[in-house]
C-alpha cells in the first residue's frame, strides 16, 4: 500500500462548506499548491473574510507527530502549556515533506492540549496499573500554527494561532503577535520554526535531506 | 465534511501485499465485517500461515488516542513501559466505534513506544524552551492488540503482541501469554479490557452510549 494514496481529504480551500458562505476563498492558493509535488489532495487552511484562521476540520484524523509534556508541578505551578501537546501535521503537507525535505506553504500543524488526570504525588503524577506517571485528561484547546510566507513574513514565514486554552475550542482565531509564540519558534525551534529536535519522525526526514 | 468520509484505506485483509506470498488470507473474516455498521474500508489484521500476526501497515496514519507516560525515574528504574505510549486506533474501526459504542472484531490498537529525550534532573525531565518536562525521544518498539472473540477467547477476545520494545519493530509476533499483558488489561480497563480512562476521545464516546 503507498502511504501517499491512502488518505484522501475532500475539502480543498475554496470548495464550499456548510458554514461557508461566511468563508474567503483561497483558491488562488490551492491551486497553486496542488499543481506541486504530490498527488495527495491537502486540507488547506481557510480564513473569515476578516481574515481570521478557522478551526481547522478533522485534525485528529491527521498525522500524529509527538506529545511533549511540562506539567505544572515541574514548573513552579506555571508552566506555559501544562498539558500534554498532541502535535499532528496536516497528512497531504507531510506528504509534500517526506518528498522535499521542506514544509511547503500551507502547512497546518495542530497542537491539542490535552490535560494530565489529576495527580496525587509533588511532581503531579499519579499512580495507576502501569506505574506512576502522566496520564491523558480532558482536551483543554489548541494551537494552530500555519505556514504561509507572504501572509506571515514578521514572524519567519508562520502564522500563530490561540483557538482556546480551554474547551470549547474557538471556532476563529486571529494571529497572534510575534512576542507570543513566534518568537521562541524563531529563536529555538531546529527545522524552519517546527521543534523537529523533539519529533523524531520529522526529524528523520530532515536528516534525509541533510537538514 | 463528514469525517467518516474522509478516510479510505485501500488495503483489506486478503488484498495482496508486496510481501503477501506468506501471508493467510482472512477474507471472509473482512467479508463479514465490511458487511457491517460502517462503510468505511478498514485495515484488518492479518496473519501469518503459522497463526504470527503481521506487523500492522501505516499506524502513524491511523487515529491517535493518547499517549500515557510512566517514565523510568518515577518506577524506581523498573517501569514496565518507561517510553511515551504512543496508542493509535484503526480508523475503520473508530467510524464502527462511534456508531455502535462497542469495539467491533477485528479492531487494532497500535502502542508505539517512544523514549523520552533523556533529562537532567532526578524524575527524568529535562528543561527545554518551553518548560520542564518531559520530551519525545527515539522509537523504541510496539505492543499491539486486536479484537477476536473467537480466536482469543482466554484473554477476554483480545490478542495482544509484542513487536519488539527496541527498534527495529518485528516484521511479524507471537500472541502473549494471558498473565503478561492480558491479565491487567482484564482487571482494571474501564472499557472492554481497553484503558478508555486514559483515552477522552474514546471514553466520550461510551458514555454516549451509557458505558
Amino acid at each position: 500500500m503507498n502511504r501517499k494514496s491512502t488518505v484522501i481529504f475532500s475539502v480543498l480551500a475554496g470548495v464550499s462548506l456548510a458554514s461557508g458562505s461566511f468563508l474567503f476563498s483561497s483558491a488562488g492558493d490551492a491551486q497553486s499548491i496542488a499543481s506541486g509535488e504530490s498527488s495527495e489532495a491537502r486540507y488547506l487552511p481557510e480564513y473569515t473574510a476578516n481574515g481570521e484562521l478557522v478551526l481547522p476540520k478533522n485534525w485528529r484524523h491527521w498525522v500524529f507527530v509527538g506529545s511533549p509534556l511540562t506539567p505544572n508541578a515541574l514548573n513552579d505551578g506555571k508552566a506555559n502549556f501544562p498539558e500534554f501537546h498532541n502535535v499532528y501535521i496536516e497528512p497531504g503537507s507531510l506528504a509534500i515533506y517526506e518528498k522535499t525535505g521542506e514544509f511547503p506553504e500551507g502547512t497546518i500543524f495542530f497542537k491539542e492540549l490535552q490535560l494530565t488526570l489529576q495527580g496525587e504525588n509533588p511532581d503531579g503524577s499519579r499512580t495507576e496499573a502501569s506505574g506512576r506517571g502522566y496520564f491523558p485528561g480532558p482536551f483543554n484547546g489548541a494551537d494552530v500554527t500555519v505556514k504561509d510566507s507572504k501572509r506571515y513574513p514578521e514572524t519567519g514565514g508562520w502564522g500563530y494561532y490561540n483557538f482556546n486554552h480551554h474547551e470549547p475550542k474557538a471556532m476563529t482565531a486571529s494571529v497572534r503577535p510575534k512576542g507570543e509564540c513566534a518568537y521562541c519558534h524563531m529563536a529555538s525551534a531546529k527545522k524552519d520554526d517546527v521543534w523537529t529536535q523533539f519529533y523524531p519522525m520529522l526529524d528523520n526526514i530532515a536528516k534525509k535531506f541533510g537538514g
